[in-house]
């Protein structure tokens, strides 16, 4: 057994990373049941009680572990770790800034944390702060981002080789060739975001999943948000904004997501996804995803 | 045996990119004698004969197949392949532009031609046109690229998908950790750039390679050459370009890279160079390069 299926308690070294408004308890509760390791999503999220809710509502599907993002730059991010500590969530990923403050608390609380990173520099910090795992996230990966751009193909190599606790890559990775890629690449296992998106139990409307199915490799692009970035398809509204004819950016919040990922509304906000878009071609269960690549 | 190996008369499927003027016969005859398949750079060549010179004095190193590439912006380039062929070039790269005046030439000339692709369009466009494989090249490499910004990861599964010619990956590859995933995400061989740069038999100056090896993962940016854009270090003037602070464009030419490759002027231009130079820590001989990957 590796350390990250140890670390995850889950019977394949797979995570569905957190996305926004769309990593409902079905689809959470789907990757856990299939072997891998689902994560609910608090970036948004505005009410405790909501978060509480979803991990009741994941336990009803499933009795396998799961676990949740906390989203840095999410101020109630830090009162959602006692709840998932109340709940008994025993793995956490950190994201979207410095997890000073939260990996000491995490661990006080009995959680796991795995810290995502973009640059080797972050890998490193987070190791030193006690952080139990890393998520390599490559810049072909959807939704936010910094600004350095380093692709998984070099930052997972150099993560490995700057760090002693398990790599997990994340960034382009959407089949089994993606996953043996990164385990060669001296990863101890992945998180893919954008492929659960297309898949049936993810709440996403039908036109996000068949944009990603219908998206080429070179479908996405970034869209610059000020304090980071976000890849996001190439809608009409995404295509402006990318190209920066639009400078007007759209509201990073709860009803914004809820409209355009959920609602379909194309005009609301922008959809993000990976340049992995373009290598996905159906929306299969969950399940498939996972035995395609593990199987 | 590999359709690659069996395309290139290598006994690996690793090619050494080609570089601007600093693909000197040392190198490329040290990476054919080493196993794998030396290319001679004809970017900046303003003279047939100068060619012809570089082939002989590579002949004199070697008994071992190597190739030359095929800049599409530069003029001469169709007559280059003339002097290819009289000298018994089997095998040569195309990029930099559109494959379509050269292949049936290449063809007619007997000479096998594979053409660089940063796009699954463009690789799909190659294969039609008649082309024996394709580079697919991630947007993470070094020097002249496009505007699409596709990594490996993604590019690389994706134009394999959709050509039946063999796909030989490029972009990120600096040991045989890319090259074991370059494979698992189906390609045939690799082409690496930085990684020979960084080597003994390199003509390029002493700073340049030690920049290679200093930098880490973060260690290039993408500078806007208004037709295309260069993969280069952040060098003094190279940050500045990258940064647009700077928006006067290095003359790219011939006498510009020798001043700045080979005499080590970094206030003449810049540096180019893919994301791998943080992977990249050694100035090893070619042999061990090539023996690390493939042995």
């Amino acid at each position: 057994m590796s350390r990250v299926n140890e670390l995850l308690g889950a019977r394949y070294p797979i995570i569905q990373g957190a996305m926004g408004v769309i990593c409902n308890p079905e689809l959470v509760a789907a990757v856990s049941e299939a072997g891998g390791f689902g994560l609910l999503a608090t970036a948004f999220t505005e009410d405790p009680e909501f978060l509480r809710n979803q991990i009741k509502a994941t336990k009803q599907l499933t009795n396998k572990p799961f676990g949740s993002n906390l989203f840095v730059m999410n101020p109630l991010a830090l009162k959602f770790a006692e709840v998932l500590a109340e709940e008994g969530i025993r793995t956490v990923t950190v994201s979207g800034g410095s997890p000073k403050a939260f990996i000491p608390l995490l661990h006080d609380l009995g959680i796991k944390v795995i810290v995502v990173a973009p640059t080797v520099q972050g890998a490193k910090g987070a190791e030193a702060l006690g952080a139990d795992a890393v998520v390599a996230e490559g810049a072909e990966s959807g939704g936010v981002q910094g600004f350095k751009g380093v692709s998984t193909f070099v930052l997972v190599p150099a993560v490995v080789d700057a760090v002693k606790i398990p790599v997990i890559a994340a960034g382009g990775i959407g089949d089994s060739r993606g996953y043996k890629a990164a385990l060669a690449l001296g990863a101890e296992g992945v998180q893919m975001g954008t492929r659960f998106i297309a898949t049936k139990e993810c709440i996403a409307h039908s036109t996000y999943k068949n944009i990603i199915v219908d998206s080429d490799e070179t479908g996405t692009g970034l869209v610059n948000m000020g304090r980071f970035q976000i890849r996001a398809l190439r809608t009409s509204l995404g295509e402006r904004l990318i190209k920066e004819e639009d400078r007007t950016r759209p509201g990073f919040t709860k009803q914004v997501m809820e409209d355009t990922w959920i609602k379909g509304d194309l005009e609301a906000g922008v959809l993000p996804a990976g340049q992995v878009a373009g290598l996905i071609s159906g929306i299969p269960a969950v399940r498939e995803v996972i035995e395609e690549i593990a199987g």
